[in-house]
Order: structure tokens, then sequence, then C-alpha cells
């Protein structure tokens, strides 16, 4: 099989690649290729891996089977006509994702990011924090979102004690299924961790923020345009929400205007998200897994539906 | 019985105390007494809650049954003769120690602690953390200690994945039984977390030191005693040792010149471990269920050793 690669990938990375994988393949590296060239590969690929632009798409990919994307976002491609498995790398992300925003509730209970600022002026408070800071093991947490990066994060938050409810409109992992029941169990949530796609538009809006319980926290590891940020500033500002963990943002980078970055209530972890500094290694060896489970006749992990579904 | 209380209680505090004891008792709050008057109570009392000062342990205490400590640390009683049960508070605050111990720890691997410096300068940076961010769920990490905040701690970083190794001298929670047994895995392991009491002098030591992994991790909710902090500042200022997290420091406030301040790959949480903005009603609460235990014949939680033990 033929398979084109858009991932950017070293030396060491292109072998631990081609080792990795059973089959004999014939490679591709759109690095390597002049665009001329690379739309013929386009016509002959069996196999993709990474992002490829949207503009590709708009010819027909005649002999594509596979397609493994890079990312664990895949909104661009949302009204593409592929029927073809397609897969992201959602559970690669998931645990990486989840790590950050829940790292960060915890930190924001116990005052992490405010020590770390004490820490910049070099002045010791001690026992004056000790009555600002907050347990975790009694804050009851909505979760929005049932896939990876929910089910990663509720696995997190149990070992501490607390109590976790996933809202889903469908998935069986969720026990609430609609915005009406979830606005019901707002007023006595301590925390929100938001964990949806970019299709759940401005789903956060100002009847969800309005039915928060008074001095709640918000944490969203989804998507920017799934929250009403001006309503979410309006809440901080009034202290109706205590503080915000933010993975995403509306408008990324956040603009240097942006009321956020003067709140000390807010942690900002500039979409870092999934990060992880064996990074590119890490999705090598999760291609090579989906890759060898697609040509031995198993299903892919991680297939996503695009507009004409799989 | 006579329930002598040295934790200053407010009014709400004490009626919660009152309400929630089954038998009835005489209370005695020592914020109300002459020094007189105290001797006298402490010859007739039964139970005495809180941390009494030290002077008075040289005169016997005849009637005295049942002593709740209201902290987790009782070092400076352990050379007191007494033959009666003693508990500490120590479940109470292992929870809330482990809680920010084990936040720091992904805190730092999450590089929170750097993200809130780049918020402060208003910096976004974006992509480029994401490669210098590392994912907790592969790391090896041992916690030093197997009593109650081990135990938690281990509980909360199951969740994410690690593996968890306790090591203490006897307690049958932990693997690693000897000081030799553990040099030996300190090379593969990428975190430490202390949880030592302060009888366990200088036990991170420039030998244990030298043992860790390059590049791994080290965290102190125990005491700062326990450590050789001049070893830990040159192996952090060395790059051998990547990160702290310290609860816990030798002198405490941590002076101004000591060159941790400056450090931004420590974390200093201030000895704000077990704190709670809740902390004297959880703590009124444990006082209940503990004296109820005690007055109907069952075993009060967190019993401790002092010189003679119990």
């Amino acid at each position: 099989m033929k398979i084109l690669v858009f991932t950017t990938l070293g030396k060491a990375e292109r072998d631990q690649l081609k080792n990795g994988i059973k089959q004999n393949n014939e490679f591709f590296f759109k690095n390597d290729l002049t665009e001329d060239a690379l739309i013929e590969i386009l016509l002959e690929a069996d196999v993709i891996l990474g992002n490829l632009p949207i503009k590709h798409l708009s010819n027909p990919l005649p002999q594509l089977k596979f397609w493994q994307l890079d990312s664990a976002g895949f909104d661009q491609y949302q009204t593409i006509d592929l029927n073809i498995p397609v897969a992201n790398m959602g559970t690669f992300y998931a645990q990486r994702c989840a790590e950050t925003i829940v790292g960060g509730v915890i930190a924001f209970y116990r005052g992490i990011h405010t020590l770390i600022r004490l820490q910049v002026e070099k002045k010791w408070i001690g026992g004056k924090i000790r009555q600002e800071i907050q347990s975790i093991s009694d804050k009851k947490i909505v979760i929005l979102g049932a896939g990876a990066i929910a089910l990663a994060a509720k696995e997190m938050l149990n070992g501490f004690g607390c109590t976790i409810t996933l809202v889903a409109r469908k998935n069986p992992n969720a026990t609430i299924h609609s915005f009406n029941d979830l606005l019901k169990i707002l007023p006595q949530t301590d925390a929100v961790i938001n964990t949806l796609p970019g299709s759940a538009e401005n789903y956060v809006n100002e009847t969800f923020i309005n039915a928060m319980k008074k001095g709640s926290i918000y944490a969203n590891v989804g998507r920017g345009n799934t929250t009403d940020e001006g309503a979410l500033i309006s809440a901080l500002t009034s202290g109706k929400i205590a503080g915000a963990i933010l993975d995403v943002t509306e408008i990324e980078p956040l603009p240097s205007h942006s009321k956020l970055w003067d709140m000390d209530q807010v942690i900002l972890t500039q979409h870092s998200g999934g990060g992880d500094e064996n990074e590119v290694q890490g999705k090598v060896n999760h291609f090579i897994k989906n890759v060898n489970k697609f040509q031995s006749g198993q299903q892919p992990e991680d297939l996503i539906a695009l507009k004409r579904g799989y």
C-alpha cells in the first residue's frame, strides 16, 4: 500500500514508522514532495496520516482506504463527504487533556495559582492561605461530554472522592441527557468541566451560567466557541463564578486586551492540554498500532463520523 | 465527663460540639479560663481536645482518659509519658495534604506553574509549552511513608495510571522496607513524594539525592527536617533534579535569602497542605465522631504512640 504522511517527522520518527508497520508499504512524506508530485500521490494513496489541507479534499481520493488524523479535533472536516474509515487521535490526547484540566481544577482548589504568584513576589503568607483553600473531596462535579477526555477526567477525579456526573445527549456513559435536566443540577454543582467539541457552539450560554451555583468554578478543555466568553467574564467579575481554568478561549492566542489575562482567579493553560514533550513519537506509535489494525482487518481505534458517517 | 477544649472555637462551633456529642458532658474552654482555673480543670479533665502547651504535661493529669490532638503532627509530644489513648487528626489532614502534594505534582508535569508565570507577564507561548510538558500516565512514583497521607496520595495517583511504590520500615502497605532497597529503585523513579514525620530526620540525605534519576522530581509534604535542603538545592541547580514541590522547608517561613524562592522549577506551597476554609468545623465534626466512639467503648480513629505507647 501507499502511505502518504502529512505529519512532519524527523529521520528517527520516519524510521520508527517504517519499522513499526508490519506490512510492506511505500511511504511518501509531504515535506519531500513538490505540489505537483503531492497531487499525483493523493490520487494513489491508500492510507493518509495527518491533517491534510482541506483544499485537497475537493478533488477525489480514489484509492484512499483509511485516514488517520493526527489531532483530536476535526471540526474543519465535519462537512467532508468521505465514506472510508477516518480515525482521530482522541484517546492519545484525551489522557493528556484530562491531566491538564483536572490538574488545573486541583491547583485552583488548593490555591497553587495563588501560591505561584506569591512566590514570584517572594511573599510568605503561610497560615492565611490555609483558610482560603478548599478540599476537593466533597465537591460535586459535572463533566460536559462523555467521550474519551470526559472518561479519563472522571477516572482521575474518582481518586479524590468527589461526586461526578457526565452530561451527553445520547452517550450511555452519561446520566444527564438534556439541557433542561442539566439546568436543574447546576445550582448544586461545585465545578463544571467542559470537554465538548466545536459542534456544541454556545452550549455554555448565559442561561447555563446563570443557573450555576454562586462560588462554583468553570473549566474548559473542549473548544472556545462552546462558551459565551462575555457571559463568563461577567460572572467571574461579579464573583458568581469563583474561578476558571481555560485551556481554550474564543480567540487563540488570547488577545492582549482580554480581561481574562488580569484575573487572578483564572488559570490560562494556553491550549497546551494535549501536549507532551514526547508527542511526535507517541503519535507515531499510535499510528503504527492503528495502521497495523487496519491492514490486518481489525477495526482501528477512535473512528469518527464525518458528513456521511462510517 | 469533663471535656477541656484547647482549640479556639467560636460560638457556632461550640454549639456544634455540644450538640454533636451524645453523652452528657461538662465543657470547659481554655479561652474562658484564668491560668489558675485552667490548672484546676486539668486535674479533673476526662477528655482533652486540642494541643495543650507542653508545660502542662509535666504535672500529672490524673483523670485524663482520652486526648484528641487537633493537628496531624505530634513531634513536640514524642517524649511524653502518657499511658492513655491519644489520637491525632491524621486522616482529617491526610486527604487535604495529599490533595496539595498530588495537585503540585500534576501542576508541575503539566506546566501550570510556568503557565501562571506567563499569565502574570501576559505572554502567550501556546504551542511551545506543549513540547515542554509531560504526561503523568507513564510515571513511576515512590511515596516515602505508608500512613494516611501516603495512602490518600496513592489512591489519587492511581486514577492517572502511574505506577506507585510505598516505602516504610514496617508498615505492610509498603513494598520497600529498607533504605538500601530504596536506593536500588531510585534510579528508575520519576518522582519521589515524601510524607515522613519529623522523626525521620535527614532521611532524604545526599546519598538519597545522588541515587535519584536525572530529571526526576521531588515533592515534600512531610516535615522539612527530613530533607537535606542544601543537597536538594544543589541538585535543583545542577538540573539533576528537574523540579520540586515543597509544602515544608527546613525553616518556615522560608527565609527571604533562600535560593528556593528564585527557582522557577520549584512550587512552594507554604505549609498550606492541610488547609481548608472549613477547617474548624471539619475538626469539630471529627472530634465529635471520635469522642462518641470513645465514650461508647469503641476504639477512636488515628490513635498514635507517644513514649510509652498505647
